[in-house]
């Protein structure tokens, strides 16, 4: 299998797939396109059981979607499901008889967040992954069944924060807060994953087919939800406010990569938070009583 | 807005409204009548999108109902909804436009907890934050949502312990069940809590009011459940028993400032714990492998 | 009360079990047979409010059911339900108006998981108990309601990592993923337990009925849920695939004693796993960012 932004590699049942899309692995087109030649392929293939995502790139795993390009991304997507939604490839995923594992180093936010919350399960590396649903920061619904999977996963209160905060969240919080598996070092990361992959690929499909099933009748909602969410997404993003505001973010770096790193800080009008003078939430800062003398502090941004 | 037993003040989309009601923060007819008002008020205010509850009582935020007033305060809840019932109360403010926030310090037992349940986002001080859902103490369902809050956000197991124990747990264990948010220092949660609601004031109210409806959908009980859980809790609290054992805790100092300040352990008849020789449960005391060093070690009770 | 395989001892409305079924506490007829007869007379014992299940073997709270019986210990499970099946019996366990607590030290694995999850609430010893839900491992969905248990407590992702894992889980993790209420030091779980136990006694037993019900309604799987989980795992245990996975894991020890202290890693083929290179997942080892200095370090197998 030869694909333009993912290099793909196969050790037994296993199937490995590392994202590779520069400058900052934005889901545009050619990454949409790559994922469901990639699906089909790997569910059409019997030998295969598990399917690992990992990133190429060390600061980023997947941004977000290209927002210049919505409807051609779309359009890649309609190749696997027949709607253009990113949504319902993202719901198939969660349903496939694959098991799905994501390695995640550096920076999953919207639609790169709904992407690893469509994985069966997410490890996450405690020093590069931060996590973003940053969608109402331009007063979006989250489009790719964010809202979905937040809400069933951390609850009420933690999935409103999460979302209407349009904050970044490190491993260790994430992992507090359910969005995670686990954070694990990074130095670990790797062969932890792989070695789960093995193992898992080592049982019989048809145990896993029927685990799925049952966990899926009780955690993922219908297809029919995220069809709704993506389309609000899909409408939502044209109204003139949610354009002004992509601009505006736009003119301070948004979808650049060196402006991305830290990208918390430029999704609100410097103004706006003037009156917070100057003491800024330091998410994920492990508070006294839960971390001590941790290695992550300060990797949150 | 000029209300008895809460003082407000504005800073540009976000209100802070600080709870003082002498001499204990009880939810009587004074506070609640108060709390209509407030959110009256703001949901009629379109420049309003974000509401901080704060407490100015260092040792009780809403300590619970006032036992001896029950149709008193209903009849002002009445106001807001048409029916007698806080339950309903609390769940207009989470169907509400309005975000609303609690920065918690020192205790919410019962009404108290449940209120703050009710609320979209709560943090809480980790050397002062109490919480305990205690009215099966007296044999009574909890009425203003909390069995219905607690089961979808701690699970079967912990949910049952949290009210059928009866206990006072602290703001760390309190985290690490869902109960809230986080623990934060009291030190940083003021600056915290204010920097969140002006980030999410900065944001358009039209992602918020999506994100809120997408999420309660998936989360918050309906009116119904609430308005049973009501009736069953007005039925169970003018059972004999119910009234013998509240009148009972009254002697030992139910409803007093002092008493209450270690209220867990006048809940239940002195005699009745002498099996236990002694040696209580020590509720969010941090097991070893979870906290080291915790400044926290002793605020429980 | 006397049982062959549980001794039985009271103290005021509690009633201790203690599980001694030697020489591994495995789930066969005659323990099931003890545990209806148990529940029945408790249940019909108006002076019983709180039953509280501990192990007589430090190594074995309960094992898994006994593979080599399954038609005999579910025939002893119809007495108390009328039909065939452990998940019967242990959603009627959930469901009954006694408060059950599982004090837990040693292996609960598959049904001995299963049973737990089916108590209202579980306590865990960091040294010693361990947590797995291995049926995937032999293409098999965990038919005692395991799969329904899990994805509600942990959500989906942390669901499956468990079930198609088919690892060990030391309480520590146990505790982070929600699978037990809180892991605690040995040396003070019995206290803790026995005072938890005793001050829930001392509240009416109205409420606790009352409260059982409305979680309940929220968070348990129904009888038909049950039902359809058992009859696939009865119909899956009898495949080709599955009985060859299970002679060959009894040939490396699956149901004895010694082989079960480790065994996670006799449950894939060696073969299997030799892409893994020797590094085996770690499960349960705390991440640096979580925990420092921990007694527990190097309990997991």
């Amino acid at each position: 299998m030869v694909l333009e932004t993912i290099t793909v590699r196969t050790e037994g049942a296993v199937l490995f797939a590392d994202i590779e899309a520069p400058p900052m692995n934005l889901l545009g087109p050619e990454l949409v396109r790559d994922l469901v030649s990639l699906i089909q392929e790997a569910e059409a293939d019997d030998t295969i059981q598990v399917l690992v995502f990992t990133s190429a790139d060390p600061d980023y795993f997947i941004s977000h979607v290209d927002l210049t390009q919505i409807e051609e991304y779309r359009a890649e997507a309609a190749k696997l499901t027949g709607e253009a939604s990113i949504a319902l490839l993202f719901h198939h995923l969660s349903a496939s008889r694959l098991i799905t594992i994501a390695q995640i180093e550096g920076r999953v936010r919207a639609a790169g967040s709904e992407f690893v919350l469509a994985c069966d399960m997410r490890f996450a590396a405690l020093e590069s992954a931060i996590f973003s649903q940053f969608e109402p920061a331009f007063g979006l619904l989250p489009g790719g069944g964010g809202a979905q999977h937040l809400a069933r996963l951390m609850g009420r209160a933690r999935a409103l924060e999460v979302m209407l905060s349009a904050q970044d969240y490190d491993a260790e919080l994430a992992e507090r807060y359910g969005w995670i598996n686990r954070a694990l070092p990074a130095a670990t990361l790797g062969d932890f994953v792989r070695s789960l992959a093995h193992r898992i690929a080592s049982f019989p499909a048809a145990g896993q087919v029927a685990v799925k099933d049952r966990v899926n009748a009780i955690t993922l909602a219908s297809a029919e939800e995220f069809r709704r969410d993506s389309n609000r997404f899909g409408e939502g993003v044209r109204n003139p406010e949610a354009q002004s505001r992509i601009r505006a973010a736009m003119k301070r770096g948004l979808q650049t990569r060196d402006a991305e790193m830290a990208l918390a800080q430029i999704l609100s009008e410097p103004a706006s938070d003037s009156s917070s003078s100057g003491t800024r939430p330091t998410w994920g800062t492990p508070t006294a009583s839960i971390t001590c003398a941790t290695p992550t502090s300060g990797t949150s941004i």
